[in-house]
């Protein structure tokens, strides 16, 4: 019975420890959406989780069978990354990116989410006084996790008023007491999908520049802006990224979305020479090694698993280098997203909703993976409550460190018109008993 | 040349930066031994690396390769892990240790390095003022490093001179001030390769009784005391562990040396249900989850990586699956490390070496993995110094925790009788340089 009774929503919500919705974690309205499917009688339509919703890249299953049977699961991985991967990470960075970041620069790690939770660590060390982490939000939420569970400070920028030139002040007033060691944001932005232009790309270069700050782009998305061709290895349109503007960054690929491969938990760490190779007093008194690249891999992965698994690097190895050969065309296949959002977008503006996050500078943001819609009269929390009820799960806007009002889809699991159909039935049933005033 | 001159040995260490050799990290004593064996011209006899010496089991290759096959990496592995590997994990600990800890509380991790990080982070926030985590050394260096890396405090009981009765008395002066939090040793152990008796299990279950204490106990080397027959699925003499005699453990169990499987880095977390289940002010207030178990999975565990690889998770639970049914015979596949063992220990008490931690109670250790040896008039590092010299790597003992003078030897890469040739004429050379004055 679609929607779910108030009463009923509100039992569940109380059977399942959950007070405050807002905060809830994905994993929670995951579960919570399983429990209102008995109510409902019917599916649900799942726009909560990132979950890519594409098969994994044949030809990362391939070399990761093949390295299985050729004998690698006995011997401790490299810590630094085997051979074949950081060659074909430094590659696909001039390929794709048209950076220059050595092979040397290039480390493996259990996921972006060892990579961000690692190296927020390291952040956390290298200037004394330097304790917090300062976002770009809307953003992933558990990155957010990540720096309160290391017991630093974090402080966050909202986007969303202050694109274009009014980040530079937003950011000096943010960085102002010399307390911030890094900055994170991701590009295309999770949960908005906002890309950042080249006049923030400028800012962000200027203000680490001038602050002493390490810039962490996180490209879980990478090339999935598809207003432009990116994707053609070594042929302009590059990818945008800070790294053409400053030299004080870090960067994160991962194989999660762009090879459909977050099974096997495996990103890239690749770090500018500059960062990697600066000597710090704190690092070499702790740990004996005084460049940041020691202290990170020999330091802290060391410590947090001993490296990454053996297969799972010849698998990324593999897909990277058959990207740069052009064999794969990874942003070609991830445009099926770009679809799905061309069609879920379409459902939601057609039933009373707006897009929160609308617009790069002048140009409207592009189709891809999430995109983030509002109704009048309801806060993030209210809609993600009410859209719960007509049997439709989303993560609420403040949950990820957003100001705005409204909710994060995420197009992953879209695939298929029947689903597709279901959302909009609910969607017109949800607008049809929410009338807005006009 | 053998040896090399103490001159050309001081200018490496100098060329690597290595101040301090007792305190140089393993991965530091392989490099170094590189250097040196341009200058000895003959190949090193590398005794200080725990790489597997044996192929992996092939069971997990197989599991391993069919789960990539039929489509698991694009999908995010369950936090918590998957039924399968949860469900023969809980059954092996039956099967082995005969004792009762139910799948939900098994819970994958990227290797135990990853469990023990992970879980000295919570145990340093479970109770307020509960800072501390207490050693039973000597221990695995990194171990260590991970307590410190997480700005936790640590003690250490060095059991040389307290074994048996005398455990107790030592615990209860490291432990009375109310600070510790957990208790962390492996067994057998790495670097002493001795095995703890029945008294001191009693001692450590008593302890943690009385100071509300959490054991985790690391049985990388599970089933390798050599000197009883254990092994045989649901069959007396069963593994020994604290578990028989407290609810206040965690056991890690890890596939990388008793499957040699150390590659594809994966362990398993094993909760007694006691700890899992309780409830934490803390935890409610910080994740809000009360309980240990939900705090851990989903509060740090998702944090530190979102998970274990899933192929990895597949070929664990084949390789425990076929373990319990007997299809495999893990500890009789591991009896090889004992047989090199006992042939390296004659090499070195035929040339003037002693045994340092040599006694369980009244019975020798058992031959296996790891053994420690000393020399007159040297010190720790004196010794470690010399041995390189004379073209043998291994670890200091005071670099494992220890107060003891010696060496820490590792067996594992003993496998061909050329090396072991080698080694006894490096021995014999060494020992006719260095006169023992009696």
């Amino acid at each position: 019975m679609i929607p779910v009774s108030t009463d009923t929503f509100q039992d569940t919500l109380n059977l399942m420890n959950i007070p405050n919705i807002a905060s809830a974690t994905i994993r929670q309205i995951a579960a919570l959406a399983s429990h209102l499917q008995e109510h409902l009688g019917e599916e649900f339509v799942h726009l909560e989780m990132g979950n890519p919703g594409l098969p994994a890249t044949q030809a990362g299953i391939e070399a990761e069978r093949e390295a299985l049977a050729r004998g690698v699961a006995n011997l401790y991985p490299n810590i630094a990354g085997i051979k074949a991967l950081k060659d074909a990470g430094s590659d696909f960075l001039k390929a794709f990116f048209d950076i220059d970041i050595p092979a040397r620069c290039v480390v493996p790690t259990v996921g972006s989410m060892q990579a961000t939770f690692t190296l927020f660590l390291l952040m956390g060390q290298r200037l004394k006084g330097r304790d917090t982490i300062l976002f770009l939000d809307p953003g992933f939420p558990a990155q957010h996790n990540q720096v309160k569970l290391l017991g630093l400070e974090q402080r966050s920028v909202d986007i969303y008023d202050c694109r274009g030139e009014l980040l530079e002040q937003r950011l000096e007033e943010a960085m102002a007491d010399g307390k911030v060691s890094a900055i994170i944001y991701s590009n295309p932005n999770n949960p908005a999908w906002t890309n950042l232009t080249d006049t923030e790309f400028k800012i962000l270069a200027r203000m680490a520049e001038k602050h002493d700050i390490i810039l962490i782009e996180d490209n879980a998305y990478l090339g999935m802006d598809f207003r432009r061709r990116y994707g053609i290895p070594y042929k302009a349109p590059f990818i945008p990224t800070v790294a053409r503007y400053s030299d004080r960054c870090i960067l994160l690929v991962s194989a999660s979305k762009i090879f459909s491969y977050a099974g096997q938990r495996i990103s890239i760490v690749c770090m500018s020479p500059a960062v990697a190779d600066r000597r710090y007093e704190f690092f070499e008194k702790f740990y004996e090694m005084p460049t940041l690249f020691d202290a990170y891999v020999y330091g802290v992965l060391y410590c947090a698993s001993s490296g990454t698994a053996h297969s799972a690097q010849h698998a990324y190895a593999e897909m990277l280098r058959k990207a740069v050969n052009g064999e794969i065309d990874f942003v070609a296949e991830t445009r099926e997203y770009g679809r799905r959002a061309g069609l879920a977008k379409k459902l939601f503006l057609d039933n009373g909703f707006h897009m929160v996050y609308a617009l790069d500078g002048e140009e409207p943001i592009s189709d891809g993976f999430f995109f983030t819609v509002g109704y009048p009269g309801l806060t993030g929390a209210e809609l993600q409550s009410e859209l719960l009820r007509y049997g439709v799960s989303t993560i609420s806007l403040p949950s990820t460190g957003s100001r705005q009002q409204g909710v994060r889809v995420c197009v992953s699991l879209l695939n298929s018109q029947e689903i597709l159909d279901r959302l909009g039935q609910r969607l017109a049933l949800f607008h049809h008993d929410h009338p807005v005033n006009s």
